[in-house]
C-alpha cells in the first residue's frame, strides 16, 4: 500500500508530493520545525495525512528534549504551536496534537518513558487511520453501483492519509470487491492534486481514471457521465457542513442541479464540535504565487491580484451521506454526528 | 485599441496569443494555409476574431490565385474548406466565410477585381466587427451598477475580436462610462485564456481584475463577491442555447444558485438558425495534451486518459439575457432572437 509517511530509526521519511508523478524522492526529517516546514510547503497534505505526521513531529519534538530540560511542559507546547500553525483548516492535524498531548500529560514525569510512549503513539495513529480508511471503504463502498462513473477532487487517497485513502478508499473498496467502475478526476487547481496525485494513485491500482479540468465537471455531469460524486474533507462542522479543497462546494451545488449524490468520506477524527456550522471554518488563504503559476511556470502577469481561498465550505443540505469508520451518516446530520460520540 | 489581428501590404498579421502576456510577438501569414494553420493552433482565437481572421484567409486565398487558374470556382471552395474545418463550434468562422462566398458570386467573372472586392470586405468585417462591439457595450453597460463585481471566463475582449471585445466590451462600456466596477477573471484552464488574456488586457486599460482558479467562483459567489456574471458566446442556437468555453455551464448552474444574474453578450453573427437547440451545436474536441499540460508544463503522466472537450452548452433557461449590437434578449429568447432578423 502506497503510504506518504513513515517512521524509521527516529526520522521520519515523507514521499515528496509536490513532485510526484514525475519523481518519486523521500525527504528525511529529523526536527518538529522540519515536520512543521513540510506541512506548511506541503511536501505532506490531505487531512489525516496531516494529522499523522504532526503526531510525528510532536514525538520527534519531544525525542530531541535534553536530558537537562528545565521545563518540558513549556518546550512541549512550544512544539504544539509550531506544529499546530500549519494548516489551519486540517482538523485532523488538532486531533493528533490533543491526542498526543494526552499522552504527554500522562508520562510527563519520566522522560525518557515519555519518549517511548511518545513513539508509540504516534505509530499507532499511523495504523489507526489505515484501518479507519479500509473501514470507510467497507461502509461506503456499496454507495457506488455496478458500471458507475465516479467523480472525485483533489486527492483523498493514499496519499492523504496513513494508506489507501477516504474517497479513494471507497472507490478501492468497491474496485477491490470486483465492480466494475471508473473514475473522473478533477485536476484541482491550483495546486493539481488531482492531476498529480490521484490519477498516478489509481493508475498503480489499475483503477479506470479520466482526468480533466475543474471546468469540466459540470458539462460531464450534463451530458449523463457521472454517477456519483465522493470526496474527502478537511474539517466537518458539528451540523454537517464540510470544510473541503477549493471547488468541492461547486461540484456539490452541480451534483444537486443534476441529481447526482454526493458524499463526503471522512474519518471521525475531521469533525469539529467546537464549529457549530461552516461559518465557524477558518479558510486559510495561501500564497498569490499559487494561483499566478502552474509547475512553477508563470500564467499571469506577477503583478495581478488574485484570490487563493485554499477550501470551501459544502453546507450539509448539499450532502447525501457522510461515510466514516462508524457509521454512514444522512438525514439529519447534527443528530447523526452526535450519534457517534455517544 | 488592441486589436488581434491586422491586414497590411497583402499580408495578415496576427498578435500571437499563445504567448502572451509574456511576449508579444506578430506572426506574418501570406497564404491562407498559413491563416487556417493558426486558428487551429490558437495563435487566435474568440469567434469574432476567428470570423475576422477567416475573412482575410479567404482574402490571401484569392488574392493569389494565378490569372490563368482554370477553375476559379474551385479554387475558392477548397480555400473555404480549408478555413472552415479549423474550429467546428465559432459560428462567426462561417458567417464570415458565408460573407466572402457573396462577394465571390457577384464578382468571380473578374478576377482582378474579385481580389480588390475581397480584400475590401475582409477589412469591412473586420471594421463592422469593431463597431458592433462598440454597441454591444452600449447596450449592455447599464446592467452592470455602481461597485458592481462582474465575473468573466475566457477571453471575450480586444483579443476575441477585431477589438473591444463583447463580454469586456460591456465591462469597458460601464468603466468608461465613470461606473466603479471591479472584474474577476476565471483562469480558464486548460488554455488559460483568462490568466493570460483578460487580465493582460483589462490592467492595460487600468480596470481593476482579480485572478481566481476555475474552481473558486462557487465560493467567491456564496460569499457574496460576485454580482453579476458576463461571457461570450461561440454560438447561439435559435432557441438562445449558447455554446462558450468549457466552464461556461458550470458558471451558469452556479449563478442561478446564487441568484446571481448570468448575461451572454455577442454578436448577432454568432446566431445559428440551423441550430434548433444546443443539443444541434458540435462541441469540438481538443488534442489530449491540453489537459495534460499548464503552460507546456506535464501536469500528469503522458499516458493519463483525459476528456478535452472545448466548449459547453449553456441552456437558454439558465441565461437572464443575450446582449447583442441590435437588442438585448430576454424572456422568449426564440421570438427575441427571430425578431432580430424581421
Amino acid at each position: 500500500m502506497i503510504s506518504p509517511i513513515k517512521w524509521k530509526n527516529n526520522k521520519v521519511f515523507m514521499l515528496d508530493q509536490r513532485i510526484l508523478p514525475f519523481k518519486e524522492v523521500e525527504i528525511e526529517h529529523s526536527t518538529h520545525f522540519e515536520v512543521a516546514a513540510s506541512i506548511r510547503n506541503m511536501v505532506i497534505r490531505g487531512a489525516p495525512a496531516i494529522g499523522v505526521a504532526a503526531a510525528m513531529g510532536v514525538a520527534l519534538g519531544v525525542l530531541n528534549m535534553g536530558e537537562n530540560v528545565r521545563d518540558p511542559g513549556y518546550e512541549f507546547e512550544k512544539i504544539l504551536s509550531e506544529l499546530e500553525s500549519t494548516r489551519p483548516t486540517a482538523k485532523n492535524l488538532f486531533w493528533a496534537t490533543g491526542e498526543m498531548k494526552k499522552i504527554f500529560k500522562k508520562h510527563s514525569g519520566n522522560l525518557s518513558v515519555l519518549k517511548e510512549r511518545m513513539i508509540e503513539r504516534a505509530l499507532e495513529i499511523k495504523r489507526e487511520d489505515e484501518k479507519i480508511n479500509m473501514k470507510i471503504g467497507e461502509n461506503g463502498e456499496g454507495l457506488i453501483g455496478e458500471g458507475d462513473t465516479v467523480l472525485t477532487h483533489c486527492n483523498a487517497g493514499s496519499l492523504a492519509t496513513a494508506g489507501y485513502g477516504t474517497a479513494l478508499g471507497v472507490i478501492r473498496g468497491a474496485f477491490f470487491k470486483g465492480r466494475k467502475l471508473s473514475v473522473i478526476a478533477c485536476e484541482t487547481r491550483p495546486y493539481l492534486q488531482g492531476a498529480r496525485l490521484t490519477t498516478w494513485e489509481l493508475q498503480k491500482d489499475n483503477i479506470p481514471v479520466k482526468l480533466i479540468t475543474d471546468s469540466m465537471a459540470g458539462y460531464l455531469m450534463s451530458a449523463g457521465n457521472i454517477d456519483i460524486v465522493i470526496t474527502g474533507a478537511d474539517r466537518i462542522a458539528a451540523n454537517g457542513d464540510t470544510a473541503n479543497k477549493i471547488g468541492t462546494y461547486s461540484l456539490a451545488v452541480l451534483a444537486r442541479h443534476h441529481n447526482i449524490p454526493f458524499y463526503i468520506a471522512a474519518p471521525v477524527s475531521t469533525i469539529d464540535f467546537e464549529s457549530g456550522s461552516g461559518k465557524d471554518i477558518v479558510i486559510e488563504e495561501r500564497d498569490k504565487n499559487e494561483v499566478l503559476t502552474c509547475m512553477g511556470k508563470k500564467t499571469a502577469l506577477p503583478e495581478t491580484e488574485v484570490y487563493n481561498p485554499a477550501f470551501d465550505i459544502t453546507p450539509q443540505d448539499l450532502i447525501t451521506a457522510i461515510i466514516t469508520e462508524r457509521k454512514v451518516i444522512s438525514g439529519n446530520f447534527r443528530s447523526g454526528i452526535s450519534a457517534l460520540f455517544e
